[in-house]
């Protein structure tokens, strides 16, 4: 017995795939994907039609999803995040139907509960047996994590494993278990490792970064979170990397022994757990080949999967026993609600990803960003697409100083104590405002091209189509 | 937070548990199980009544669950194995409703397909985090795998986590992860390690078992299966641990390589896999300390759970990759069915276990039994009770001969071709009865005091009870 066909084609016929299904696809291999693009093309050969794709992640290098969409291949699109290539197109209008995004808890929040079903959900799997027992930490297209892909192999009604490494059965080292999988498919290659871990971004030495990251790290300090136990996680940008690493200094010289980091995994995370600030690392996605490398070699660096991440409809996860996370924003309202969904001029270049689920689980939630960003004031009246609600924000830090949410009165009489820039975020703005002067209100069209869901799953915001 | 309660009385509180409730429990402490016990004179204590049962193994430590069956707490019983104490009762006529017995495969099949809810699952965890992020292998009272409490969790409505080792969050080595917990409850001792890890029976010393062994191992070799690559699972008695040590020294020798050795792990199994003879381990339950210690330090020795052992409502399962399986009988009738659940009396004192299972997943399965017992012959014209349907057993092996299912006539000749003492069944039967004598037919009551389900959840025979 063996799960082994021939081509996406037998799949096609095997399962039936028919128009109007729902189709799943992860995001583990990121801008080195092959297989969103495969799957679609062959879909698209076998003249289906009207079909809806389910990606955890959609990123520039599924450009080719435009044409699928204006060739009416591909109505309806599902995704935690959209990069700039395809968000730009959706914002254009290319899809009549609107997006529907949703967070990394709340995808399979939503796949678990029956709201997000799912036909056919296609994994991406580096590794995997003939039976379907697949990994992502081994392989020439090795990723490390594959913390989304659990709830798609374990809700969909048909699942297909795609890979470049076929080994015997059985992989003992799996993560999806051949439970779940109905085919696996060998193919040359899965992914261009070059895009796969793209390699994170380097700490910031931009001088406006280091003050912001010192900021960050001397507020973690001044919060009363950081102590024996604390547990963080960190998004992958500049000034967010080097907070950690000031945040380390600060930890080692104090002897402070945190419980876990959470999250997508750096290699500055991997580099904070072996320095001793962490007991361990859950990693529900690996960014970077030093990421990769730990949680194949290491116990104590553990793959999780995106409902023990962030679901609200686990029992509980990972985030709810978060104690700080540093985020990023392209705007923040002065209700401290923050935008990562589009850029200033409304198009469509990311979302929420884990962002939303963190705050809401985090004892403390800090935006750090430079308050303007190509001229223009990252602090604003109304933001135009609220991704993360404001009352789960509790902190902005700025090179120019930094705003907590009057919701957390004692975290600024902290911050206060501690000698640090305490300010009203109104005043942020009208700093930034003095700078750059004040915005003309961009001029959306009337068309939605995407809701935003919540994790919980009720629409909390939707995005206007730019004219 | 933290889903940490102080005592059994709160979370029947908690979870308002009602009079005619499911709650479930899984057998990895063995005969040294405290929690089953413990749990039901909470209930009982509360006045609960009419509750229903469903552990995957009864032991004869369990005895008290008479009482409780005896008062009316407990008025209906779902196992895949019943030991003799609880079995006599049962057989006796203390349960008005019949037993529901399972495979090992059948009951997460069952409890995955709705068809076996549960109210709530206890689960004996020997670590726990304060979140029931939990496992077998650390602890004062280690078990090893957790193998059968993995369906439980993932579908009972309530899950609790009774450990005796509490531990900070998080538990990065969980088994069973935090989403599918909702309370966790320390108490001091789980269970008696003296009864946990009874230590797996010695290889036998019976000259009968060795001349059976010496078959088996000699059957394996010629049945066209022993190569590389090959999949093997063998019961813990004396005498299919012999064989499974003589077929240690085929492999050996012949420098044969299989892929994985498959089930209740033993000391001899480690001992394979150490030699060479295997790849890795997929365990769903250990039996012994060496088995616990091998798969707490070996990374090739998985843990894998009840539905990855032998669900057919899986995908897959590893059944359906095994290659040959000895296991055990009560009795055998010419038509090759298998009796496991009761003795030559017809008193309750087993069950299938993954037999039913292996059987039918496996490309040979072999019945290793002598040709009598208690002065009875095992082979009979018809099984008390039909546990494993013959069309799935290919061969006996007594220290009187081989007997080879005539569905499998490839099998016959290569066993003659060997050299191997190959004969009909009935004459078998009829050299045990000549020196046994004819048993006289037992007579049984009318009352149906167990129904034994295939592992595809139809009713394959009923078990009455002994007047």
């Amino acid at each position: 017995m063996s799960k082994v066909v021939s081509s996406l084609n037998e799949i096609i016929d095997l399962l039936k795939i028919e128009d109007g299904m729902t189709i799943s696809f992860h995001h583990h291999l990121r801008n080195g994907d092959y297989v969103l693009n495969m799957v679609l093309e062959a879909l698209a050969q076998k003249g289906l039609k009207n079909l809806n794709v389910n990606a955890s992640s959609v990123f520039d290098t599924h450009q080719p999803l435009i044409g699928h969409i204006q060739n009416g291949v591909v109505t309806g699109l599902e995704a935690n995040y959209i990069g700039g290539v395809v968000g730009r197109a959706i914002s254009e209008g290319v899809l009549a139907k609107p997006v529907t995004f949703r967070t990394h808890g709340g995808r399979p929040s939503d796949i678990s509960k029956g709201t997000a079903p799912i036909d056919v959900a296609f994994i991406a799997a580096p590794t995997s047996d003939t039976m379907g027992n697949c990994t992502g930490k081994y392989g020439k297209s090795a990723c490390g994590s594959l913390g989304y892909a659990f709830a798609d192999a374990q809700y969909a009604k048909k699942v297909v494993v795609i890979t470049d490494n076929l080994v015997p059965y059985p992989l003992t080292d799996f993560s999806i278990p051949e439970i779940y999988v109905d085919y696996v498919l060998e193919v040359d290659s899965i992914g261009n490792p070059a895009g796969i871990v793209s390699g994170t971004t380097k700490i910031t030495r931009d001088p406006v970064g280091l003050v912001m990251a010192q900021y960050a790290a001397k507020a973690i300090q001044a919060s009363g979170l950081l102590k024996n136990g604390m547990s963080f996680q960190t998004g992958a940008g500049g000034p967010s990397l080097a907070a950690a690493k000031f945040l380390m200094d600060i930890m080692l010289k104090e002897g402070v022994k945190g419980s876990f980091g959470l999250g997508g995994i750096t290699k500055y995370m991997v580099d904070m757990m072996n320095a001793g600030c962490f007991e361990s690392l859950l990693d529900v996605q690996c960014f970077d080949l030093d990421a990769v490398e730990s949680i194949r070699t290491n116990p104590r660096h553990r793959e999780i999967s995106a409902m023990q991440y962030a679901s609200p409809n686990a029992k509980s996860s990972a985030v709810d026993s978060l104690d700080v996370v540093i985020l990023g924003a392209t705007e923040i309202d002065t209700d401290f609600n923050v935008n990562v969904h589009t850029d200033s001029n409304g198009y469509i270049m990311g979302g929420s990803g884990g962002h939303s689920d963190t705050a809401a689980g985090a004892k403390m939630a800090m935006i750090i960003a430079p308050l303007t960003r190509a001229r223009l004031s990252i602090v604003v009246d109304k933001v135009l697409c609220k991704s993360t609600p404001g009352n789960t924000i509790d902190v902005l830090v700025t090179q120019h100083g930094i705003a907590v949410n009057p919701l957390k009165p004692e975290l600024a009489l902290r911050f206060k104590d501690a000698g640090l820039p305490v300010c009203d975020i109104h005043h942020l703005k009208k700093v930034a405002e003095e700078i750059t002067g004040v915005p003309k209100r961009i001029k959306l069209g009337d068309k939605t091209v995407a809701n935003v869901i919540y994790r919980d799953g009720t629409l909390l915001d939707t995005i206007k189509s730019v004219r």
